[in-house]
This record gives structure tokens, C-alpha cells and sequence, in this order.
């Protein structure tokens, strides 16, 4: 890929190390990455269009980031321009176009598989349907990852990118968490049945409390959006859905601690198997 | 209290109905204020106070603020104006002070105590020792709200306040969850002790699974602060202090997640109860 880049590690302090988060500018290189947008190496995960530029590459650009799922924002010319100067160092110019892309190295689907029933005979994975908020993705992150779930997945487009935010929240869980970015998340948990997981969804509607299921077989455990829980389509494949019970007032917890709560309770049960 | 106060719910936007949070502006208003902070019915969280702002009043609220734990930050002279123009609507001068106070109801710690007791036999409440995160605070308190917790205690100092943050990402929780804020946490710990409540720590370096803990007496669940976990004083009056094992290669779950997953694991074991 010719783009330019450029590392910037400014919006991803950590005392864990994490991968940089990296800015491609220009029109062209910005095309060309979503071009590549294959979610294997690198994805486009946002795209800054600084307010008042025309065009027909920009006209281009953006039906090509919403056929991708990759949301673009108009950036007034002041915020946009010290951006600019912040990413380019003075020496060159944006066209108008920047680019977030997350640097996380992601699988496949096929290799996300491959690789958890290499590492244990019934590994547990988790799997995020229109997760929206980064905050929650790096927090169910960092929880997988002390749980000893064997990766996430989460589809490329309807959830929270895969960058800033998410990377800091995680803790460098997302460095060491294997990760699948896919297309269609119905599918790909379609592919997870076919390889022997069974499918938990985890939803408020659900009919079983969580510490009732038995987490012993190899299982994907779907976590829903947080306000509309897990989508129709996800909820047919899924084998059973579990709910955690409320005991208070407040209709809800936040999504990454039920996450967590079910993850850990997985962890309980096959940690006390004799 | 002769402060003039205005309720300012603009911070604090939920779909949740939140206690408003309360400025309160001038030099002898924002003294009172401190002077009244006795954590029963409101209390002052944090003090601002113009940049250049200086003379004998000024130097004795600082005082005042520090001996009570409550932070003071030194505000720009541009920013200070427009959180002044936004308080008094222009229509008077906040002379260099502003204060925030948190408008949440507390309890003393007896109050709690009672209460907890009134309302269960063996009751459980959650204690936090420096939780500095409000987020933390606020997902905390959300998570025990829905684990049939009975109570939070909070030192008044070295805690994040209960405010803005911690109320919204409390989702309508710290409504519902009876608070004590106490001047001394280990002498209110001492309190719950005489009172019949076991006291669990929760601490990374603890030697007991949190799974092996038995939860079926009143205890009161102590959360460290997020880095240095738990004090050595409080730690000294734990009756067992225990650690969520983690599987993992990152070192530490997010403290509201360890703190929702004792809470619920104690809830777990007193459902499964026969």
C-alpha cells in the first residue's frame, strides 16, 4: 500500500504497550486503504472529511466507506487543520481526507477457529453483536483476556471501532486477544456451529439465569448491543439465551460487566469440573 | 444554609432520572458550604477557583478545603467566566469561587447499618476504599444496585466524587442504593464489625479464589483503589481478603468488573442456597 502513514501514539498512553493507532492522509491513499479494507492487517476504522470539501474523489470516497460500513465525519476547518499539522508535522497537506486505521492485527474467521482448538480442546470464545460503544469493546476485551477466552469477534461494520478508545480501555488486552473482524456476523457464528461451538446469547429476554447454562463444551458466547440486545438473525442460531437476574430497581447492567459476569461464571464452572 | 444554589442538570443527561448536581458561587457561600459538610445531606466535591483569584478569604477556603479532603483546582480566567456566566446566567459574580456539590441523599454509617438489617437478615454492603475512577464509583454502585447490595461506603476524601460522572454512569443507581459517606473508612469498617458484618477484601495479592469465599453471613465487600488496591489499615481489619484468578497474560480486571463479579458470585451462592 502506498499511503502515507505515520504512527501517532499521542491518543494511546498506556502503561501497557499498544499497538499504534495510525493516520493515512491524502485522497488517494485514503481510497486505497479502504480499497484494502480486508480487516486481516490493518482496517479503516473512521474517516474525517474537513467541512466544505467537494469533489468527485470525495463524492467517491464516501459511497465507498458507507459500502464498507466505515463511518465518515465532517471535521470544522480549524479542528481538521490542527489534525493536519499534527499528522503531516507542517510538511505536507491532507487534501481535505484523513484516515483512522486501527493497526490491531485480526483473523479470519477460519483462523480465529483453527487457532482456539489449538490452544484447548473446548475453548470458550466471545462474539459482539453491534457492541457500540468503545469503552464496553476494550472492556469485554480485557475481561476475555482474564477469563482465558480464546478470541473475539466482532463484525466489521455496526460496532465500535477497533482503535483509540477500545485499545486504551483494554489494557492491551487487544494485543494479546485474538481478534476476527467479519463481514457478517450471522455467518461467521454459522461457521463457529459448523466447527462444533455451541451458540449463547446473552439478552435480558433471555429464558435461563447465566449460572444455569453449562459453559463445558466448546461455546461462542454472544454479547448484544446495549440498548437493543442481541440482533433477530443472531438470536435464531443462537442455542440457547441466558439472562442475568436483576435483583434491584435499574433495568440493567452495563454490557461489559454482564459480559464479564458470564465470561467469569464459565471460568467458575470449568475451574470446579473434577 | 444561606448559599444561593442553582441546580444545574446539563452535565448530568440520562434517560434515568438523576439527582441534579448543585453549584454553589462566592467566597461566603462556598465557605458555609464547606462548613456545613457533614456528608448527611449534600456535599461539597470540588472547589474552582479563578485563576489570579487571591486574598485572606480565598486563602482560608483553601485551607478549609484541604483539612476535609475536598479537591481544588485552579480554573483559566476564560473558562472560569463561562462556567460563571452558565451558574448565574450573567446575572451576578461568583468572586473567583465556585463550588460543585453532589445533592445525593447519604446516610451516616449507623443509618446504613440499621437500614441494611431492617431490610435483610444478613445483609451485604459494599465498601470503597479510594476508588479514584468515578467511572469505577458509578459502575460500581450500578452493578451492587443490581446484586441486592444494601449500601455503599464511601470515604469522603479520597474517593472520586459522587457527582456528574459517577451519577450517569450509575444509570439512576446512586438514587436507589443507600450511600453513607464517612469521614474515616476503617473506624465505619470498625463500626460494621461491632455491628456483625464480616469484612472481605478484595485485593489482587488475596489468597482465596473469590469462588471459595463463603458469602452467607452479612459482609461487607471492600474494593481497593485502582492501582495500590487496598490500604494497609483497612486491610489489617479484612476477615479474609481474596482474589479473582485470572487466566490471562495482562495483570488486572478494570475494578468495577472484579468488584460486580464478588457481588455477583455471592448473590450466585445465596440463590443457589437450599
Amino acid at each position: 500500500m502506498a499511503a502515507r502513514a505515520l504512527a501517532n501514539t499521542a491518543s494511546c498512553k498506556h502503561h501497557v504497550k499498544t499497538k499504534p493507532i495510525v493516520y493515512i492522509f491524502g485522497r488517494n491513499p485514503v481510497a486505497e486503504a479502504l480499497a484494502a479494507n480486508n480487516g486481516e492487517e490493518s482496517s479503516v476504522e473512521k474517516i474525517f472529511v474537513q467541512f466544505g470539501a467537494e469533489g468527485s474523489s470525495i463524492d467517491a470516497l464516501r459511497l465507498q466507506a458507507q459500502k464498507r460500513g466505515v463511518p465518515v465525519a465532517i471535521m470544522d476547518k480549524h479542528k481538521f487543520s490542527m489534525l493536519e499539522r499534527e499528522i503531516t508535522r507542517g510538511q505536507s497537506t491532507a487534501q481535505g481526507v484523513i484516515a483512522l486505521v486501527s493497526a490491531l492485527k485480526t483473523l479470519s474467521i477460519s483462523a480465529l477457529i483453527d487457532q482456539a482448538f489449538a490452544t484447548e480442546d473446548e475453548p470458550l470464545l466471545v462474539a459482539l453483536d453491534s457492541v457500540s460503544d468503545p469503552h464496553n469493546v476494550g472492556a469485554i476485551a480485557r475481561s476475555a483476556e482474564c477469563a482465558a477466552i480464546r478470541g473475539m469477534i466482532v463484525p466489521e461494520s455496526k460496532s465500535a471501532p477497533l482503535s483509540g478508545t477500545a485499545m486504551k480501555i483494554s489494557a492491551g488486552a487487544l494485543e494479546y486477544l485474538p481478534v476476527a473482524r467479519v463481514p457478517h456476523l450471522a455467518k461467521s457464528l454459522q461457521d463457529c456451529k459448523g466447527a462444533g461451538f455451541r451458540l449463547i446469547g446473552l439478552d435480558s429476554s433471555g429464558s435461563k439465569p447465566y449460572t444455569e447454562a453449562i459453559y463445558d463444551e466448546a461455546a461462542v458466547i454472544v454479547i448484544g448491543n446495549e440498548g437493543r440486545g442481541i440482533s433477530h438473525t443472531v438470536r435464531q442460531l443462537c442455542d440457547e439465551v441466558i439472562a442475568i437476574p436483576l435483583a434491584g430497581t435499574i433495568p440493567s447492567l452495563n454490557a461489559s460487566v454482564a459480559a464479564a459476569l458470564v465470561m467469569f461464571e464459565a471460568r467458575r464452572q470449568r475451574s470446579h469440573r473434577v
